[in-house]
Protein backbone atom coordinates (compact mmCIF):
# COMPACT_ATOMS: atom_id res chain seq x y z
CA UNK A 1 0.00 0.00 0.00
CA UNK A 2 1.66 3.23 -1.23
CA UNK A 3 0.61 6.88 -0.85
CA UNK A 4 1.22 9.03 -3.99
CA UNK A 5 -0.77 12.60 -2.56
CA UNK A 6 0.66 14.21 -5.39
CA UNK A 7 -1.22 12.02 -8.47
CA UNK A 8 -4.08 13.39 -6.00
CA UNK A 9 -5.22 16.31 -8.06
CA UNK A 10 -5.38 14.64 -11.80
CA UNK A 11 -7.63 15.74 -14.13
CA UNK A 12 -10.66 13.91 -15.41
CA UNK A 13 -10.65 9.78 -15.94
CA UNK A 14 -13.50 8.53 -18.24
CA UNK A 15 -12.06 4.95 -17.37
CA UNK A 16 -12.36 5.59 -13.83
CA UNK A 17 -16.29 6.81 -14.22
CA UNK A 18 -16.92 3.45 -16.58
CA UNK A 19 -15.12 0.96 -13.54
CA UNK A 20 -16.96 3.05 -10.57
CA UNK A 21 -20.18 2.30 -11.96
CA UNK A 22 -19.39 -1.12 -13.32
CA UNK A 23 -18.51 -1.75 -9.35
CA UNK A 24 -22.28 0.16 -8.35
CA UNK A 25 -24.15 -1.88 -10.98
CA UNK A 26 -22.84 -5.00 -9.93
CA UNK A 27 -22.79 -4.98 -6.37
CA UNK A 28 -25.77 -2.01 -5.22
CA UNK A 29 -29.56 -3.43 -6.44
CA UNK A 30 -30.94 0.18 -5.67
CA UNK A 31 -28.62 1.72 -8.38
CA UNK A 32 -29.96 -0.04 -10.98
CA UNK A 33 -33.49 0.98 -9.30
CA UNK A 34 -32.61 4.47 -8.94
CA UNK A 35 -31.07 4.67 -12.69
CA UNK A 36 -28.28 6.11 -10.84
CA UNK A 37 -25.36 7.58 -13.57
CA UNK A 38 -21.85 8.47 -12.81
CA UNK A 39 -22.02 11.82 -14.70
CA UNK A 40 -18.33 12.84 -14.41
CA UNK A 41 -15.04 12.81 -12.63
CA UNK A 42 -12.35 15.67 -12.40
CA UNK A 43 -9.76 17.03 -10.59
CA UNK A 44 -12.52 19.42 -8.86
CA UNK A 45 -15.45 16.48 -7.45
CA UNK A 46 -17.65 13.98 -8.78
CA UNK A 47 -21.48 14.15 -10.03
CA UNK A 48 -23.83 11.53 -10.10
CA UNK A 49 -27.03 11.67 -11.99
CA UNK A 50 -30.47 10.15 -11.78
CA UNK A 51 -34.04 10.97 -13.41
CA UNK A 52 -36.46 11.96 -11.37
CA UNK A 53 -39.53 9.15 -12.35
CA UNK A 54 -37.64 5.75 -10.30
CA UNK A 55 -37.41 8.60 -7.41
CA UNK A 56 -40.23 9.99 -7.23
CA UNK A 57 -42.63 10.54 -3.90
CA UNK A 58 -46.20 10.70 -3.36
CA UNK A 59 -46.15 14.76 -4.11
CA UNK A 60 -44.47 14.39 -7.38
CA UNK A 61 -40.63 15.67 -7.04
CA UNK A 62 -37.97 13.88 -5.56
CA UNK A 63 -38.37 11.36 -2.59
CA UNK A 64 -36.37 11.96 0.28
CA UNK A 65 -35.13 8.59 0.58
CA UNK A 66 -33.89 8.44 -2.98
CA UNK A 67 -31.89 11.79 -2.39
CA UNK A 68 -30.02 10.54 0.43
CA UNK A 69 -29.02 7.72 -1.05
CA UNK A 70 -27.81 9.25 -3.25
CA UNK A 71 -25.61 11.82 -1.40
CA UNK A 72 -24.73 8.62 0.59
CA UNK A 73 -23.45 7.53 -3.10
CA UNK A 74 -21.74 10.58 -4.03
CA UNK A 75 -19.57 10.79 -0.74
CA UNK A 76 -18.73 7.06 -1.19
CA UNK A 77 -17.70 7.71 -4.58
CA UNK A 78 -15.55 10.40 -4.36
CA UNK A 79 -13.57 8.44 -1.58
CA UNK A 80 -13.22 5.80 -3.95
CA UNK A 81 -11.65 8.01 -6.22
CA UNK A 82 -9.63 9.59 -4.39
CA UNK A 83 -8.41 6.72 -2.47
CA UNK A 84 -8.05 5.03 -6.10
CA UNK A 85 -5.72 7.78 -7.17
CA UNK A 86 -3.56 8.18 -4.09
CA UNK A 87 -3.04 3.87 -4.23
CA UNK A 88 -4.37 3.69 -0.97
CA UNK A 89 -6.97 0.43 -0.53
CA UNK A 90 -9.36 -0.11 2.47
CA UNK A 91 -12.98 -0.42 2.95
CA UNK A 92 -14.82 2.47 2.81
CA UNK A 93 -18.18 2.98 5.01
CA UNK A 94 -20.19 5.89 5.78
CA UNK A 95 -20.36 6.38 9.56
CA UNK A 96 -22.86 9.10 10.07
CA UNK A 97 -24.69 11.52 8.08
CA UNK A 98 -26.82 14.95 8.09
CA UNK A 99 -29.01 15.56 5.21
CA UNK A 100 -30.92 18.96 5.24
CA UNK A 101 -33.60 19.66 2.92
CA UNK A 102 -33.43 23.26 1.87
CA UNK A 103 -35.81 23.00 -1.72
CA UNK A 104 -38.00 20.18 -2.79
CA UNK A 105 -36.34 18.52 -5.99
CA UNK A 106 -38.35 19.10 -9.13
CA UNK A 107 -36.67 17.17 -12.16
CA UNK A 108 -33.61 15.23 -12.70
CA UNK A 109 -31.10 14.87 -9.55
CA UNK A 110 -27.60 15.85 -9.73
CA UNK A 111 -25.59 14.99 -6.74
CA UNK A 112 -22.27 16.77 -6.79
CA UNK A 113 -19.49 16.07 -4.47
CA UNK A 114 -15.96 18.50 -3.98
CA UNK A 115 -12.49 16.67 -4.25
CA UNK A 116 -11.23 16.84 -0.47
CA UNK A 117 -9.04 20.02 0.11
CA UNK A 118 -5.62 18.46 -0.22
CA UNK A 119 -4.26 18.90 3.46
CA UNK A 120 -7.21 16.78 4.77
CA UNK A 121 -6.41 14.52 2.07
CA UNK A 122 -3.21 13.63 2.86
CA UNK A 123 -3.99 13.17 6.58
CA UNK A 124 -6.22 11.13 5.79
CA UNK A 125 -3.52 8.74 3.58
CA UNK A 126 -1.29 9.39 6.61
CA UNK A 127 -3.41 8.14 9.19
CA UNK A 128 -4.89 5.19 7.35
CA UNK A 129 -1.58 3.94 6.72
CA UNK A 130 -0.62 4.73 10.42
CA UNK A 131 -3.46 3.00 12.56
CA UNK A 132 -4.93 1.26 9.43
CA UNK A 133 -8.73 3.11 9.83
CA UNK A 134 -8.92 6.98 8.98
CA UNK A 135 -12.12 9.41 8.66
CA UNK A 136 -13.03 11.88 6.02
CA UNK A 137 -15.55 14.64 6.46
CA UNK A 138 -17.69 15.50 2.94
CA UNK A 139 -20.22 17.63 2.30
CA UNK A 140 -21.75 16.29 -1.51
CA UNK A 141 -24.83 18.58 -2.15
CA UNK A 142 -28.03 18.19 -4.89
CA UNK A 143 -28.60 21.62 -6.71
CA UNK A 144 -31.64 22.63 -7.94
CA UNK A 145 -31.90 23.97 -11.50
CA UNK A 146 -31.16 27.09 -10.87
CA UNK A 147 -27.72 26.26 -9.05
CA UNK A 148 -29.35 26.24 -5.69
CA UNK A 149 -28.34 23.87 -2.21
CA UNK A 150 -31.25 22.05 -2.53
CA UNK A 151 -29.92 19.03 -0.12
CA UNK A 152 -26.75 19.15 1.74
CA UNK A 153 -25.05 16.12 3.10
CA UNK A 154 -22.50 16.59 6.17
CA UNK A 155 -21.23 13.50 6.47
CA UNK A 156 -18.30 11.24 7.26
CA UNK A 157 -16.64 8.44 6.08
CA UNK A 158 -14.47 5.61 7.31
CA UNK A 159 -11.74 4.16 5.91
CA UNK A 160 -10.60 0.61 7.45
CA UNK A 161 -7.34 -1.06 5.80
CA UNK A 162 -8.42 -4.70 4.90
CA UNK A 163 -6.06 -7.45 6.48
CA UNK A 164 -3.51 -9.10 4.22
CA UNK B 1 -60.21 19.96 10.09
CA UNK B 2 -60.70 18.30 13.37
CA UNK B 3 -58.11 17.48 15.55
CA UNK B 4 -58.89 14.23 18.48
CA UNK B 5 -55.52 13.89 20.47
CA UNK B 6 -57.57 11.34 22.47
CA UNK B 7 -57.69 8.95 19.81
CA UNK B 8 -54.29 9.49 19.12
CA UNK B 9 -53.13 6.16 20.72
CA UNK B 10 -55.90 4.04 19.41
CA UNK B 11 -54.57 0.39 19.16
CA UNK B 12 -53.37 -0.99 15.91
CA UNK B 13 -55.08 -1.11 13.14
CA UNK B 14 -54.44 -3.64 10.06
CA UNK B 15 -56.96 -1.82 7.05
CA UNK B 16 -54.12 1.16 8.33
CA UNK B 17 -51.38 -0.87 7.22
CA UNK B 18 -53.05 -1.98 4.31
CA UNK B 19 -53.96 1.99 3.43
CA UNK B 20 -50.57 2.92 4.25
CA UNK B 21 -48.61 0.30 1.77
CA UNK B 22 -51.04 0.67 -0.64
CA UNK B 23 -50.20 4.62 -1.03
CA UNK B 24 -46.42 3.73 -1.05
CA UNK B 25 -46.57 1.27 -3.52
CA UNK B 26 -48.63 3.05 -6.08
CA UNK B 27 -46.47 6.23 -5.21
CA UNK B 28 -43.05 5.60 -4.37
CA UNK B 29 -41.09 3.18 -7.03
CA UNK B 30 -38.06 2.99 -4.78
CA UNK B 31 -40.44 1.41 -2.09
CA UNK B 32 -41.26 -1.77 -4.62
CA UNK B 33 -37.22 -1.78 -5.53
CA UNK B 34 -36.39 -2.06 -1.67
CA UNK B 35 -39.62 -4.61 -1.45
CA UNK B 36 -40.35 -2.85 1.67
CA UNK B 37 -43.10 -3.81 3.76
CA UNK B 38 -45.25 -2.38 6.43
CA UNK B 39 -45.11 -4.84 8.55
CA UNK B 40 -47.10 -3.35 11.71
CA UNK B 41 -48.81 -0.39 13.14
CA UNK B 42 -50.02 -0.56 17.12
CA UNK B 43 -50.38 2.17 20.15
CA UNK B 44 -46.78 1.98 20.42
CA UNK B 45 -44.99 2.62 16.83
CA UNK B 46 -44.36 1.02 13.63
CA UNK B 47 -42.53 -1.19 11.63
CA UNK B 48 -41.20 -1.56 8.32
CA UNK B 49 -39.59 -4.40 6.95
CA UNK B 50 -37.10 -5.16 3.75
CA UNK B 51 -35.15 -8.40 2.75
CA UNK B 52 -31.67 -7.60 2.62
CA UNK B 53 -30.76 -8.91 -1.19
CA UNK B 54 -32.10 -5.95 -2.86
CA UNK B 55 -30.79 -3.52 -0.41
CA UNK B 56 -26.98 -5.20 -0.65
CA UNK B 57 -23.61 -3.08 -1.03
CA UNK B 58 -20.64 -4.01 -2.06
CA UNK B 59 -19.57 -5.83 1.16
CA UNK B 60 -22.54 -8.20 1.54
CA UNK B 61 -24.45 -5.49 4.04
CA UNK B 62 -27.18 -3.18 4.21
CA UNK B 63 -26.30 -0.20 1.81
CA UNK B 64 -26.31 2.71 3.96
CA UNK B 65 -28.69 4.66 1.23
CA UNK B 66 -31.50 1.75 1.82
CA UNK B 67 -31.35 2.08 5.53
CA UNK B 68 -31.74 6.32 5.51
CA UNK B 69 -34.19 5.83 2.54
CA UNK B 70 -36.15 3.34 4.50
CA UNK B 71 -35.60 5.06 7.43
CA UNK B 72 -37.03 7.89 6.31
CA UNK B 73 -40.20 6.29 5.22
CA UNK B 74 -40.53 4.95 9.04
CA UNK B 75 -40.29 8.37 9.97
CA UNK B 76 -42.65 9.62 7.48
CA UNK B 77 -45.64 6.45 7.90
CA UNK B 78 -45.25 7.20 11.73
CA UNK B 79 -46.55 10.59 11.37
CA UNK B 80 -49.14 9.47 8.81
CA UNK B 81 -50.39 7.42 10.93
CA UNK B 82 -50.87 9.78 13.65
CA UNK B 83 -52.12 12.22 11.85
CA UNK B 84 -54.79 10.33 10.74
CA UNK B 85 -56.05 8.50 13.67
CA UNK B 86 -56.17 12.75 14.51
CA UNK B 87 -58.18 13.68 11.58
CA UNK B 88 -55.56 16.38 10.94
CA UNK B 89 -54.54 16.48 6.98
CA UNK B 90 -51.20 18.48 5.08
CA UNK B 91 -48.50 17.27 3.33
CA UNK B 92 -45.80 15.94 5.10
CA UNK B 93 -42.05 15.85 4.61
CA UNK B 94 -38.83 15.50 5.92
CA UNK B 95 -37.15 18.60 6.59
CA UNK B 96 -33.65 17.09 8.30
CA UNK B 97 -32.08 14.04 9.53
CA UNK B 98 -28.91 12.98 11.37
CA UNK B 99 -28.25 9.14 10.59
CA UNK B 100 -25.50 7.63 12.64
CA UNK B 101 -24.44 4.01 11.52
CA UNK B 102 -23.10 2.74 14.64
CA UNK B 103 -23.36 -1.67 12.96
CA UNK B 104 -23.46 -3.29 10.17
CA UNK B 105 -26.57 -4.65 9.35
CA UNK B 106 -25.89 -8.44 8.09
CA UNK B 107 -29.81 -9.57 7.81
CA UNK B 108 -33.32 -8.23 6.96
CA UNK B 109 -33.72 -4.72 7.58
CA UNK B 110 -36.27 -3.90 10.89
CA UNK B 111 -37.33 -0.74 10.99
CA UNK B 112 -39.44 0.80 13.83
CA UNK B 113 -40.56 4.00 14.73
CA UNK B 114 -41.81 4.59 18.45
CA UNK B 115 -45.69 7.00 18.23
CA UNK B 116 -44.43 10.38 19.30
CA UNK B 117 -45.28 11.38 22.86
CA UNK B 118 -48.68 12.48 23.14
CA UNK B 119 -47.78 15.99 24.83
CA UNK B 120 -45.82 16.84 21.92
CA UNK B 121 -48.61 15.39 19.16
CA UNK B 122 -50.89 17.85 20.61
CA UNK B 123 -48.90 20.33 20.55
CA UNK B 124 -47.93 19.24 16.97
CA UNK B 125 -51.35 19.25 16.04
CA UNK B 126 -52.52 22.70 17.72
CA UNK B 127 -49.65 24.28 15.90
CA UNK B 128 -50.68 22.63 12.77
CA UNK B 129 -54.64 24.19 13.37
CA UNK B 130 -53.46 27.57 14.54
CA UNK B 131 -50.40 28.41 11.58
CA UNK B 132 -50.82 25.86 9.25
CA UNK B 133 -47.55 24.26 9.56
CA UNK B 134 -45.77 21.93 12.23
CA UNK B 135 -42.45 20.31 13.15
CA UNK B 136 -42.11 17.39 14.87
CA UNK B 137 -38.84 15.53 16.12
CA UNK B 138 -39.05 11.63 15.86
CA UNK B 139 -36.13 8.95 16.01
CA UNK B 140 -36.79 5.73 14.39
CA UNK B 141 -34.06 3.48 14.88
CA UNK B 142 -33.22 -0.07 12.43
CA UNK B 143 -32.39 -2.92 15.34
CA UNK B 144 -29.60 -5.54 14.82
CA UNK B 145 -30.86 -9.35 14.99
CA UNK B 146 -29.99 -9.18 18.59
CA UNK B 147 -32.04 -6.13 19.61
CA UNK B 148 -29.07 -3.61 19.45
CA UNK B 149 -29.48 -0.19 17.52
CA UNK B 150 -27.69 -0.27 14.26
CA UNK B 151 -28.75 2.87 12.84
CA UNK B 152 -30.54 5.79 14.44
CA UNK B 153 -32.00 8.49 13.01
CA UNK B 154 -32.59 11.81 14.44
CA UNK B 155 -35.13 13.64 11.92
CA UNK B 156 -37.57 16.52 11.66
CA UNK B 157 -40.53 15.98 9.77
CA UNK B 158 -42.72 19.04 8.54
CA UNK B 159 -46.64 19.21 7.94
CA UNK B 160 -47.96 21.89 5.46
CA UNK B 161 -51.50 22.01 5.66
CA UNK B 162 -53.11 21.96 2.25
CA UNK B 163 -55.34 24.86 0.70
CA UNK B 164 -58.53 24.50 0.70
Amino acid sequence: MTAKPSAHHRTGDRELCQVLQQQLDCSIPLVSAMQLKVAGIDALGLKLRAPLPPNMNLHGTAFGGSLSAILTLAGWCQMWVSMRRSSVHGELLIHRSEACYHLPVTGAIEAYCPTPPLPQWQKFVRQLQKKGKARMRLRPVILDGSGQEAVTFDSDYVAITREP
